[in-house]
């Protein structure tokens, strides 16, 4: 048989560079993601427990099994200060993998949060805790610890490719992946892309169009559009 | 090829009477639905950004497709105080298509809120303006700027027929859409049930049952309905 | 025609122990469900419409048919204090079923709340009212009153088989329903698991690996787990 | 209460010319969607129960209610030779409101088809009779006859809408709405799209590629794209 | 902890009398389920392998959890000649619990068919053998055996409660459960409700409307229908 | 703003061997998915528009947005005989990107089949070409050529990742994608899986249970397995 990445945890991951996780975690998901050129979003059903919370850190990664959590107790001891734990699927579930305890455990080893591609449940405790979650679903459906998956290996959550040391951020918008290589030219993108938005906020707030503003009636025109009345 | 209803802005729509929609400010979705003669709600899966946010105003339509959001900068320039932005899709898609700056553009036109059959982006920040948006998703994901839609023709949004000028009354159970003309009887349809309501609810408080108060045990029991011990 | 339970209304039922349900009713439905062997758990479409709420009682059922909320009417009358009203449907549904005025009758009948496998509306004022309801979906669309259902029947709601009389407990995590004969001993194995866990999450919190606290270390490589660098 | 359209049967309606509805039937839902400006278009989830099949004629309306099939007893009378059947819920509902006794009448009343928003049963008979039907699901389950809609007034049905005497066609690839005044153009429409694609099927069979055969690689090179190896 | 039904084979189940069997199988899914007073149907997402297959036995049930397919073979012991096997999940799952050499297994046994809410494999292997399957889903994805479920113990199967020995009916309609008591009054129910479909069958294809052969003229007018020109 | 993948085209990608591919093409996706280690599918929603076809072949990859098919004629240049293209999507979309026309093209370059994560349409025209399309939907809408995508970068499509020059394998349980480099290695471990199979269908088939032929009975009794009578 080949060997497959399964059962497989790594243990040295090149992390995210910490002044570019800072300088990324100025942004939101939806500035990051038009800066990246409009790629690396998890699906919208990725939804945070905690209305309002912002995480932004390097991930860790760990790939599960469907009704299996085992993998999570595994991957806890692969955190370091300033990870964000991606856990991803082998087939769809929405079980409650995660909960009180484990995020006891996560903020001791230094967590920032959870992206989950599954249910978590507790979340009573885990918005009196504040430790932010972001999963697809809320289940209070226990789990096994029967078999292997694996850590810090390429997964793909609610449809990204998240490689361990990728910069991730979540809010409420959803969930950015950013390769680690381009974290800091996407930072850059980001703030230059703030800078002329508050410009443009002044100006639509004055009443100014966006048609004007952003000079599209000569291309709607061309484009074939009519004004009746 | 025949003139179809794309690439068209109609300027001059006749708006709903302002006292009518005064009128019909004052109830909720659910007694105007039923006031109505149970008609003209959106699908369910449209639900307030902002819990608690009750809009009622005038309907200007807009025809976006799938993944393009430049027509919601051209009805930009058609709002007039007091409408409410109709969004209908070409075809099903959760991404963003509005975020802060179009809804700082659409505050300053004078919108009261947003009913869009798509994704929505900057959360955070239209709740912090306390702009109200009904939409199918929350989602970071970018649109284009590329293929002209029609603004003001009568659209399909989540499931209802809106046309320009009809009164659009959105809150916590969902969307409704009230003809313009009929939007004067369909208040006073809703006065009577909710005068109806008050003294309804004291009696239920009280301890009565539906069943008597409604008269029900009759037509039970000729529907068939049998007590067992 | 063979005789069915539709048409049927039960009104002898026997009601889970109030003692027992006391005893329950301190533990959450996650706690709960793993207490009783992973079983008795509602689909995580059940949602609760007032977040935080947590309550436990006695179920009534009843059966419900597709837009149609006559039989809650009839339900009504069989509720007594400390009842959890189990609404099920005879295939699948999301108008508005249950709004204020059923809750204030509920209310007075003395009814925890409702578990609705269907849509809710007038959720405002189920919020004011504080009235807890856990249901598929939230929807102003309003039902008729035509064709008779049962209840005090068994019933399949979201999944789950609750008998009349069954521990009903729901919470932000979800819905669990608990057959009555094993209330008592299920809510002593949630007390033991409880137990337990104050220990363990001052142990995780101090930074002690679930790998290790739980000894997994051996089993997980006997399962083939394999470190890499 | 206001007039609602809920209750009426209208009996003449202004069917589509039947010349006009003979030029339509040459052409598949795909070029006849094309053909009208890409609109009017149902929802994809409307599926063929008889794989293959292929109609196309004049439309009566209906408004059913969720679980509720007694006015596809009130649209059969109102049924003439050449007619499609076109059924919208005021609500999601997937009973089976359709089955062997129905197809039996309305093909004995010159019914072409159904498109039913809902579920239909007796499929094996169905097939059988080969009398087409395009629906949103198959299920056995039964309906009541308890509530009243209405006939012939305009519905949205899978999110198109449809006024009675518009022409409804169907085939393996969906289902299409044509405002019965554009039919005849979008009939020639459709035919100047075929004798191109003629002759375009031609040469990419040729080997020729799409984009030389339609220019394209001028403005996708403005559009920004690049060659790399 | 209480006593709960995981890890459970009950090896003397009571079947379906044969003879009650091979009443019921004369009918079709929908008839049954009219006859039983429109209980006892599956959800509509379960769909036959192969179309046109229709089963009727008496169910061994198990209860699986998710991406655990151990007790499939668990199961195949119990199975007796004419037996349907009847397995539910405890949570959502559509991975790939059966294919051939399962079939194979379970045909030897003697088994007529499976109805599974999971996924199933090898359909291909499937149709050539002949071998009856109706799924929640076909998937390719594997399974572990490592978590004990249940045997012949009372399941939600699809949203229908299934006991073991409960006759269970399956055709292009859907899946219908009977419960064993019920089977031979279900049959004559059925029975007379097809004898009077020929003739409604030819009084239909004659012409006549069920507005007139099932009186609905008077009821009609009375619940408010108007008709209008 | 930083490179990222979109607007390029890669011309030279490394084919996976066709000697592999041959060795592969002897297994179905099921046999290879386990091959694999239970990994590389992609979600099952995928499935054939021709029951029955069966591919294997080197991937060509494009990225597409939502509505938008213009990626579809770009990657038709870059085919070469034995190729299979994986079109994946940026957000979710339904639309009719493929049919008639651009089937008849692909074919003319060499390609086995089209696998896409979203909509086609023509597929009576497909079926009668005999051209394998594994889909997420079929669906008449038209698509726009307005946004340029990329091709042959790593993308993922329905869940999966996929590299140009893998090789995909799709038959009717779905589809899978296995890195070029393991190909060889999983096609033997595929032949071990076969060869196994053939002599287990046979004891199995001579009514030999998988309980004991497996030798389940011992961990089954390890993990709690209690029969009772």
């Amino acid at each position: 048989m080949p060997a497959t990445a399964l059962g497989i945890v790594k243990r040295n991951i090149e992390r995210a560079d910490p002044a570019a996780i800072r300088l990324v975690s100025a942004y939101g998901v939806a500035t990051l993601h038009e800066a990246m050129g409009r790629v690396g979003l998890m699906q919208p059903y990725m939804r945070p427990v905690i209305a309002g919370a912002h995480i932004c850190g390097s991930a860790v990664t760990v790939l599960l099994h469907p009704g299996d959590n085992w993998m999570l107790h595994v991957v806890a001891e692969q955190i370091r200060e300033g990870d964000v734990v991606v856990a991803a699927l082998s087939s769809e579930c929405t079980d409650g993998y995660f909960g009180e305890l484990l995020a006891t455990s996560y903020r001791a080893r230094g967590a920032r949060g959870l992206i989950i591609d599954a249910g978590v449940r507790d979340v009573k405790e885990l918005r009196s805790m504040a430790f932010p979650v972001w999963s697809k679903a809320i289940c209070a459906k226990g789990t096994v610890k029967a078999t292997v998956g694996s850590v810090n290996i390429p997964v793909v959550c609610a449809g990204a490719l998240v490689n361990p040391g990728d910069v991730v951020v979540a809010d409420d918008d959803g969930v950015v992946v950013i390769p680690s290589g381009t974290a800091r030219p996407v930072a850059e993108a980001a703030a230059t892309r703030e800078a002329n938005e508050a410009d443009k906020r002044k100006r639509l707030a004055s009443g100014v169009l966006g048609l004007d503003m952003y000079q599209m009636r000569a291309p709607l025109e061309q484009a074939g559009l009519k004004y009746i009345d």
